[in-house]
């Protein structure tokens, strides 16, 4: 079933403001820059996938019809070799890198890894912590586990309150014996987001290093390693930079610290002569010493479209536009929402959010794939209760924050999630 | 430049022959099926990058048109998320392997350094030596060097010819200190291919597991892991399989030894229960467990036609006629290049060589160039005076063999390639 009514709301409360909001929107003509193939669709899921950059249709064309298809072996001459680099110099203004700290290679969790041991392995055995907390993305815990484990160091989980950075207790817990601390910038239940400044600074007094997941924050948020002094960092290029399912992800480090760091798995591409052939590992300098092996180049050549459009827009507007994204759906959830069971799980501050607010509620569940199924609004679930909202300011008006929040209303008056209450399925 | 007669060369010896045998190639019909931009142009090169598949341009844009583009997020409830499971199922038949033994994820090198570590932590400290040889791809050796220092352990590389496996030797290196094994199965440089079997059970006569890098002869010589009880591989699909540029590799671990090992990377897609996003790190039973994250499924999506059509051909076909194209070749080399100061340096006997010949000459890094701008034929070169020649049997015929030696006796014989003497390029 579809609901009837699939809006807009015009006479619903609340609307008059989205309207005015929309047209004021600096940002309004980039939503044309992609792909809408069902225009009834709202789609808040941009945090984890985002959406299809029209210029990336052109761009994959190229490289699978003239780069591969008849330039074949030739196109690693012509600018496959350096494209994860070319594309990390092109990423690195978002991240506040200089060239030549960015790279895009593998996946973000094969990258943590890889930065997360050659920290660790940069110091002297008596630094035997890791430091995150348990708002980090729970496959960056398993990896840091993997890590400590190596290495023999131990894991610290430090506990927060469910929603906010547990700044305070990090402040007591990394001390001399802490190696590394790593942790996610935006946070991806409840979208908190540190001060990299701060937290950074918090691990440099105490001697250890710094590694940022910042996948829900890139494209999003402004990001200034350069101005934090940020060690290293990760994160994926897949979400508010539209690069595609499973783009490669970035990996960063710190101009100085570059050849000081061995890289864990030392494939062909950090040596310094890969074509010379030569048994003997002899690391190159520079950010290509953190590559491995050879990159996935059509998955990789989607990306580009998608950071173009971000430094065109500029990352000072993008967040402009996601701050009232997220005040307004703020606003519009606790008029409409919470009195229907729905609490706000996200930062109330809106310097401490990211661009994504997650509502709990005791049937989330069923309500998340009444909304997918029934209500054309596509949010995501994580368990056990929680459903994020995506609020993407290239591609997501006022208007569609408005009528997602007024179809959310129908759904749960209407009851049409209760055909859900047993469904399984494995994803979303 | 570009070379007068570009062929075929019918008045020249062996034509005739290699007419005959493409009247009478039981797989010449398959030649259709990859896209041949330039019809003058002579791709030897398909044992580093495979020819793009026509079949391939469909499957992406249905990737990013209607999975991406159309479907968004829910494409990962469709099929993205088991998508590297059911390639592998559908790989392991070339592979000789069953039915959830296979998975295609991250770089060769990755899957390499996953496999590697798992291997030697499954052994106590006083195993303690990695036995690969000079032969191996030098990446692969990078990378069990990795291993070997992470674990304390000894990297022992046994010399070869530079042709030939050093079989004798290994069999007096591997012993009761050997953990693993981890050779190429059909090597990158002379195409010399191992004995599976024999060098499998010289590894488990000393107790070692053995781990093979088969990114050389996936798709071109047919293997059978289970016959041969093989423990761990690798290997590229991006070579014989013509999965596309850098296209995500295989990993394969047989069934009984899965849920002995650790993924050393563990990341959430190799979770019990991924979705739970529980922070206490459960491994899930079966191939999964070697997950580590998103995969690029744009890359991957690129893999299925290539596989496909070398299934539809049969690697046994395959296998025969790769060995007649590598006969005929080493034959009209014979003839027509060694006068002219080419040295052959690959295996003479069939039985223990892949799918491309390698020649050696004193000036092969100007001849390869000049083949490639002036004479439309693309082989590869390998430091320091290695030209390889790979004969890719669905799509290579045996007047394209002859055509591109008379064109090499053509260039070689008016020193064509004096011109790029002293050129330099990074890649080839």
């Amino acid at each position: 079933m579809t609901l009837p009514d699939l809006g807009p709301f015009p006479g619903a409360p609340g609307y008059d403001k989205a309207a005015f909001l929309d047209e004021s929107d600096p940002l309004s003509h980039h939503r044309d820059r992609y792909v809408h193939a069902d225009p009834d669709l709202i789609y808040l899921d941009g945090n984890s996938l985002g959406s299809l950059p029209v210029d990336t249709v052109k761009a994959v064309e190229g490289t699978i019809h003239y780069e591969w298809g008849d330039r074949l072996i030739r196109s690693w001459n012509d600018g496959w070799w350096d494209l994860q680099l070319r594309l990390g110099d092109k990423l690195a203004p978002l991240l506040g890198a200089q060239p030549g700290e960015v790279i895009l290679s593998d996946s973000t969790s094969v990258n943590l890894y890889k930065l997360a041991l050659a920290a660790v392995e940069a110091y002297p055995q008596a630094r035997d912590r890791i430091v995150t907390d348990d708002l980090n993305f729970p496959s960056d815990v398993y990896v840091l586990g993997s890590v400590a484990r190596q290495t023999g160091r131990t894991l610290e989980i430090v506990e927060s309150d469910g929603i906010n950075g547990p700044v305070e207790k990090l402040t007591n817990v990394i001390d001399r014996r802490t190696a590394l601390v790593s942790l996610s910038h935006t946070t991806f239940q409840s979208g908190y987001t540190y001060d990299l400044a701060e937290v950074t600074r918090l691990a440099h007094e105490a001697g250890a290093m710094v590694l940022w997941d910042c996948s829900h924050s890139v494209g999003a948020v402004p990001i200034d390693f350069g101005g934090a002094d940020v060690d290293l960092a990760v994160g994926c290029t897949y979400k508010y930079l539209n690069g595609g399912p499973g783009s490669p992800a970035f990996l960063y480090v710190r101009a100085e610290l570059q050849d000081q760091l061995a890289n864990p798995i030392a494939g062909w591409w950090s040596h310094a002569e890969p074509f010379a052939l030569d048994l003997e590992y002899r690391p190159t300098s520079g950010i290509r010493r953190f590559h491995t092996g050879t990159m996935p180049i059509i998955s990789l050549s989607a990306i580009e479209a998608g950071i173009d459009d971000v430094l065109d827009a500029s990352i000072h507007a993008i967040r402009e536009k996601s701050i009232a994204l997220t005040e307004y759906l703020i606003e519009e959830c606790e008029r409409s929402l919470q009195p229907l069971g729905f609490e706000i799980v996200s930062p109330k501050d809106r310097n401490r959010r990211g661009s994504h607010v997650s509502v709990r509620h005791r049937e989330a569940w069923p309500i998340n794939l009444a909304l997918i199924k029934d209500a054309k609004v596509i949010p995501d679930f994580r368990a056990p209760d929680t459903i994020r909202l995506g609020l993407s300011p290239l591609y997501t008006g006022f208007v569609d924050v408005h009528t997602a929040v007024q179809r959310a209303v129908e759904v749960v008056k209407a009851r049409v999630h209760d055909q859900y209450a047993g469904v399984v399925t494995t994803v979303t």
